[in-house]
């Protein structure tokens, strides 16, 4: 028995947005937003995801902008790092996750690694883009952190996934965000996750390279 | 402000899986089945997911003694890689994505750097574990090399994600694995991805140590 399926990766790709745009509305939605959401829906293999999508006012300009300007980008969790495309970004993603310090931080004041990694972020914070995809206790701190007065990121994307605290974490982020001055791109409800998380970020890049689907 | 979540990573884990029990269906499947349909929906974020997960008859079986022997694990993608929990493997996963020889036999054969890369896999396939979270192609190139007679895996989680080739390569593994002699993990349908197929593998890690929820 043999196999039809697609080999060329251009047609692949051309045929999966051509689907996504044809299973989702987007209507309301600027051009570079429009890309995000089709990425998180790609990343998913789930048309419905786009209508969880909220973006903040500058979201995507700002986000742009800061990676225009090869600005850190921190994430929560390695996968993340990983699923950002190499070959659109100078500097690799910072992830603190698996320093010691992390862990030894977390065991003493017993909260998860997630969390205690952030202690690490402070100093990068300033114009950085912030990727979290896996730990709503990262996304919870951060908020804490900024209400505190530490600086700000130019955009957050927010996008933990899964059953305790990831829907109410990104409900936060969105509640919070005009008032602490932050732009912000977030997926509501329990699905999330590094793929999403890296895929919008990947989506900006890829507009400032000028690739539209 | 400040924001109620819960801090400590066991109170989370384990409330997690109270609630992914409560909202699932899992009394057809085996004790280590219900383990990894449960990390699928966890990594996911949607309990509905668990309908779509299917187990060859001796797949938990065969994963985790292929497992506990420290057998080769081949991954699509870094993000697959990136996925296992490191603590409880003593070998690291492999991954031929960014394998120069991968980059040029795709160009050579205008085909996906996922499907070239399997050229790489050959020594390494028998007894491995086959975990492919993102390409179809990888998934559809493996099973032809698998009806030519390439040596078998003791286990494939076959999870891509997508919208094209994606849910046709899944229910082709599906499908096939009776006759091909193959163990099999999968997912069908779009949905799919990194996280829920090295959640699959993580989820028979934990058996093998006794970690149940």
């Amino acid at each position: 028995m043999s196999y039809q399926f697609e080999h060329n990766p251009q047609a692949i790709e051309q045929d999966s947005f051509r689907q996504i745009r044809s299973l989702t509305e987007l209507d309301h939605l600027s051009k570079d937003e429009q890309q995000v959401a089709m990425r998180i829906v790609h990343s998913l293999g789930l048309p419905s995801a786009a209508e969880q999508v909220r973006f903040s006012a500058k979201a995507c300009d700002a986000g742009r902008a800061a990676l225009g300007k090869d600005c850190a980008i921190l994430c929560d969790v390695e996968m993340v790092k990983q699923g950002v495309t190499k070959r659109m970004i100078k500097t690799p993603p910072l992830c603190f996750l698996n320093d010691p310090q992390a862990a030894t931080l977390a065991a003493e004041q017993g909260e998860t690694r997630s969390m205690a990694a952030l202690s690490l972020w402070q100093d990068h914070l300033e114009g950085s883009v912030v990727l979290i995809g896996n730990a709503p206790t990262a996304l919870f701190r951060l908020l804490e952190m900024i209400e505190a007065g530490a600086p700000k990121p130019a955009l957050i994307v927010g996008m933990p996934v899964g059953f305790v605290g990831a829907a109410e974490s990104k409900e936060a982020l969105w509640q919070a965000h005009q008032a602490l001055g932050i732009e912000c791109i977030t997926l509501l409800g329990r699905m999330g996750g590094s793929a999403v998380t890296s895929a919008s970020c990947n989506a900006l890049l890829r507009c400032n390279i000028g690739e539209y689907y």
